[in-house]
């Protein structure tokens, strides 16, 4: 059983890395803006905007004592996320964090959330040492913090691995990315329009996701780690699936939205670190966790 | 004619770059903590503690509306710098610089210094574009930095460019560094302890590193520059130019310091961004560099 203090942790994969470590045991502590009204029970919330308020990182390390720092919190407003200002913001309070974090006596492990828009977008698949020639300014912020703060552990002794996600889809997530907004228009019985889809993407549930990082946080692999199902899908197919699920498959318009010119064919996932070393694997297939989407979604 | 805010205006390279820029007609702004007593004329002081008040960069920004930011500010503390948490701060004094930079309506180019630290150090000679896996916090930090500054650059449409700097030297030059330890030992008729020397390294004189930073702040050449001579010179040949100024050769110890074993053999820049693209080639050499540096020593 660890002490982990977990932020973003009333996010999209938080919630889900939340629930996987307290079913797992561990003394949970969470850094949030907001104490959500359903709170598990034996987690400790502690209140705190770590973007505004630069005192917060040193408190809430003062009243958690953790021995693991997992850092999801991010900027993560849809549409804007690849190129707003705030990722600046978010390198500085990740950093102001780990420096909070390696002062306190318990430390030991820290783990953040990456993502495949470090790599250089010029292959198919991705190993962890492939290129980071982030294309986007989301990408770099991530690849400068992680470049940072995993020198700084190592000078302060402390254990250091970096999840890289891919693309995770589920309950819960914003209404107006892929899956969700594919989703909705169906169930509402109109129009789906989307791109030709020939896209290929890494695809992973996000309750997996949740439990990959619980097993990153209190496991010891260091470095990046693909976090992601290792399993390459097109847009169109995943399309297919939803309309498998809702029975309108003639409301999909694909190819009714050009797709960007700058849109990389292929982002998988070599999943090998993974499985091998954190010893970690999926259990939700894609067709059962997109059924379980849709199905979050009706009457909503 | 260009107006410039440079920061860094009071260190080693930040004053020979102040001194190149006014000598060129450039209108000169500087944020330093205190204004030097001897001031050059028609430079525009700006007292500003970029890491301690938060508020400095966009007070700085409004009084002296720069076109171009010349950032050279950082820790420089000699011993301390390689691993010092303070590489940190100004990670994010310099992101806060940037973007207060790009909210100012003149803004049009930024220049950034990094160091050959950020490089992988297998190679003998390095260019720009050969992998950057730091070995040190500075680097760490700095190629971060590098990574984030140059994507937030292009998003906001400013030209960039970042001058890694090799080693350099010159009057002016902290006492416990490499030359200017030989230097005062043998002038004060000492032994002067080194390793063995056979560590191959590139020097520039600090007035050449300055006049190089200035060309490139007022020019127009993107992405990372090495800042450097392109020729490298053996630790112990350095020492015997030194030793054959103060006619002291008897005196140097090479070997009496054991060599570090993580130390690299080589770090020599190839320079042909700089000379063909920038335009700029250096134009004191090592032996009458080090001449001057001897004198700027006698009776000091």
């Amino acid at each position: 059983v660890s002490r982990v203090l977990l932020t973003g942790a009333t996010g999209f994969v938080g919630r889900e890395t939340l629930a996987a470590l307290a079913r797992d045991g561990h003394e949970v502590h969470t850094a949030a803006r907001h104490r959500p009204d359903e709170a598990s029970a034996g987690v400790h919330w502690h209140e705190a905007d770590l973007l505004a308020d630069r005192g917060s990182a040193a408190r809430i390390m003062a009243a958690s004592r953790p021995e693991v720092l997992l850092h999801l919190a991010w900027y993560a407003e849809h549409g804007r996320f690849w190129t707003a200002p705030e990722n600046l913001d978010w390198v500085e309070a990740s950093l102001r964090l780990l420096r909070e974090f390696a002062r306190t006596e318990a430390a030991r492990r820290v783990v953040m959330a990456g993502t495949c828009a470090e790599y250089e977008w010029t292959r198919s698949v991705y190993v962890e040492q492939d290129p980071c020639v982030p294309r986007t300014l989301y990408g770099a912020a991530k690849h400068g913090l992680r470049v940072v703060a995993e020198s700084f552990a190592a000078e302060h002794g402390l254990s250091f691995a970096w999840g890289r996600l891919f693309f995770v889809y589920g309950p819960g997530e914003v209404p107006g990315r892929f899956v969700p907004a594919i989703v909705r228009k169906l169930l509402a019985g109109e129009p789906a329009p989307m791109t030709a889809g020939a896209q290929i993407r890494d695809f992973l549930h996000v309750a997996d996701a949740g439990a990959a990082f619980a097993a990153l946080a209190t496991g010891g692999v260091q470095g990046p780690v693909n976090v992601a199902s290792g399993v390459g899908v097109s847009l169109r197919d995943v399309a297919a699936l939803i309309a498998g699920q809702t029975g309108r498959a003639e409301l999909l318009r694909a190819g009714a939205i050009p797709t960007p010119t700058d849109e990389p064919p292929s982002l998988v996932a070599n999943v090998r670190r993974l499985r091998d070393e954190v010893g970690w694997r999926p259990r939700i297939a894609l067709d059962e966790g997109l059924a379980a989407t849709v199905d979050s979604w009706r009457g909503a």
